[in-house]
């Protein structure tokens, strides 16, 4: 059975889901899990958790958990690295530190988090130095990369190793509540959605058996309004979702919705309020603030559970297959299972006019042969061109600086941004970026 | 021997030195040429000329002259089209409306006679009205192409009819102008050059068989700060040039000078004079004005050349080669003569990650076969991805917007201007242009 080693385990809930995903798996019992996290504190409460979940589940699964990176990875089958190198602290100081020089939220993909701070070099630097481990120690393993960014830190992996690797995201599932919201059956619901990460487009919207795109302009002309009308609504459907769609042609999914609606709509709070509700939407000061804000909490909450014998841990995370993809993966390909997923792999001509090495996010048939992506032929031109085309080249940017040790990337990339006036402004904010303390490796990296 | 068609005949000075290239290239004599242009009175002067300047060389050559486009058309084995549709009035209004919308000398490719006009609409509208008459009336016959928008004029007829269309400018010789500053013998000068028109870089550059890219770096040290010292100077070595090969590590060569530099070296009169000199550069205000200044002049000079029998022409024009390659094409081609000449061609391949379909500017070998592609590989990283790639993307916008008939496109592709501060200021200056008379019809065309 296969050896299951989980990067960045210290989020306990995120692992207590997998772990939770393990169990119900049938063709997965007898496994055998690695936690691993440089934080120990962190480490114990989701190992003690896991042990406890474990034998009320009765299930036949064996834990380990390490600090050392490299002694968990001695046997992995799978990895599943879901790291956030650094914390938030850094992140929202970047934040700041962007907004005095005229970005508002920052220069990330809208939820800056995405990047992990300034040319995502924390988060690419150890997406290849775990890669590199991963050569030595367990070649044959599959890497399973659910860490942001999951386009640049994935798409880096399979560019420049010889790992197996797919990344993993949940975006994909905000199609459920645009269907929600047009009242649909989701049995009768089919969807086909392509694009990139946090780029990810409806190109099929069907219910029983046709098209249902006609069903969302019914919905724009009669009930959007009224929908919008108190300024607390799915964002999934927000006015700026749907000018999104009459812009481009198509529809946006899950994290989409903030990072491929048009930087127009996310210049300042006014226009995040305009276009996303009264919150300005997730990544709003006030959506992100909530966020972060329940960050701790959650942690808290897994810290009382962990030393709390009397909860029983199902009742809290009933013996139920989650949403996420990771655990699916892992029964296609160990137990060569077909299965139909939304994952992240190199194009290979799947969607036209993407190179062949660029990471997509497309429908993939998972099996003990590994990853076949669907073909999804030709993107809508407005969308290609004016969406699809510049993300691909703000990664190639991310990579090419990370790659060479370049700075001129980076600030070429920023002079694309909507909100860039001169390339004192640009350069500047680079520079002083990578002037701060967390970033004293990086600033040595990217070079002038 | 060849039947060659001119449409835009009408500028005389270019004809003549058309029919000069002819009458020198031994393998043409004999030649027929239909010189067409819708202005009788510029037909007439070029007529005149064309003739006199046969008798003077005593060349064996026919000429006809014809407003009709479709009668010129009949027999043709070639067609230069040259035709600027609408002349220079419109389009000065059209730079001054756009200027009043906070887009500094109009919303072309820098000199906005490129697309003389808003989508560029009269020039594709005629080119493929051309193309369709030539599909009709001499389907077998090629298609020179030098009417700007070399780029998309000559892209959308081998995207949309099976001429066969190649296009043409003079831009590379750009190069010459380098050589000539860093005082190197034109001998011994070797260039690969290659990108889009107007879009063009140095890919390589020999001098003497080494590599002559650090002869620039050496003149760049020791030499270009004595050169830039009074504001007067070749703009091929201008300080925006320098600045971009800086940026992107590749040198800009010919009208690349002003339409590959970086937006932000653009954005007002006192940037121009920074970065091109004290006129500002050719597509100033100032030097642009000298240039329309010109234009009237050069035609006055054609007319009174005409009108007075006493002029030698030959003397005006000896009897010897030009640069344009118009004529060595149909030289190639008519007597399957094999030359390497620096043309616009579908890539097909030719430069990495550039769709096969889209117009590349390359080195192109040229037969009685047709036209063959060098083979040019890989662009370097960030010229490609900040240059290149946003180029192309710029002409897909404008071909879609002509090809649905939707006005999206256009604000679209608007909203990627580094001036660009709001969705109503493009979209408005977009409806506005379209407003204006001359582009009624197109106004109709483009539609919401």
């Amino acid at each position: 059975m296969p050896n299951i080693t989980l990067i960045g385990a210290g989020s306990a809930s995120f692992s207590l889901s997998l772990i939770r995903d393990v169990i119900v798996t049938e063709g997965l019992a007898g496994s055998r899990m690695t936690l691993v996290d440089i934080n120990e504190e962190r480490l114990n409460v989701a190992a003690t958790l896991a042990n406890r979940y474990r034998d009320e589940a009765k299930a036949d699964l064996t834990f380990s958990a390490t600090t050392d990176r490299k002694k968990g990875l001695e046997g992995a089958d799978f990895v599943i690295c879901a790291v956030k190198i650094g914390g938030y602290g850094p992140l929202e100081k970047e934040r700041e530190i962007a907004e005095a020089h005229g970005y508002y939220r920052g220069i990330g993909d809208r939820v800056s988090c995405y990047y992990g701070g300034v040319g995502a070099y924390h988060q690419l630097r150890f997406l290849m130095d775990l890669a590199r481990d991963m050569e030595a120690i367990c070649p044959d393993a599959y890497l399973i990369q659910t860490a942001n960014p999951v386009f640049e830190a994935t798409n880096i992996v399979t560019r420049c190793t010889k790992l197996k690797a797919v990344g993993v995201c949940h975006g994909h599932w905000g199609y459920r509540a645009i269907a929600r919201t047009l009242g649909l059956d989701l049995e009768d619901v089919g969807v086909l959605m392509a694009g990139f990460n946090h780029h990810v487009w409806m190109m099929r919207f069907m219910y029983k058996g046709e098209d249902a795109y006609p069903l969302i302009d019914k919905w724009i002309e009669e009930e959007s309004e009224e929908f919008w009308r108190d300024g607390e609504y799915a964002e999934e459907m927000a006015p700026g979702v749907i000018d999104t769609y009459r812009l481009y042609g198509c529809f946006p999914v899950g994290d989409a919705v903030r990072c491929a609606t048009p930087w127009w709509h996310h210049t300042n709070f006014e226009a995040k309020k305009k276009w996303f509700g009264k919150t300005g939407g997730f990544d709003s000061q006030i959506g992100w603030t909530n966020y972060l804000d329940g960050k701790p909490k959650a942690f808290e909450k897994m810290q009382r559970l962990a030393n709390d014998p009397d909860v029983v841990l199902t009742e809290e995370l009933p013996l139920k297959a989650g949403d996420e993809q990771h655990i699916k993966i892992i029964d296609a390909i160990a137990n060569d299972k077909q299965k139909l997923l939304e994952l992240n792999i190199p194009n290979n001509g799947c969607i036209k006019g993407i190179p062949d090495d660029v990471l997509v996010e497309i429908p993939v048939v998972v099996s003990g042969g590994g990853f076949q992506g669907v073909m999804v032929g030709d993107f809508p031109a407005r969308v290609m061109h004016n969406v699809m085309i510049p993300r691909w080249v703000r990664m190639e940017n991310i990579l090419e600086a990370f790659l060479t040790g370049d700075r001129r990337p980076l600030v070429l990339s920023l002079m694309d941004d909507g909100r860039t006036r001169s390339y004192e402004q640009a350069k500047g904010l680079i520079d002083l970026l990578l002037d701060q303390p967390w970033n004293e490796e990086a600033a040595k990296h990217y070079r002038w």
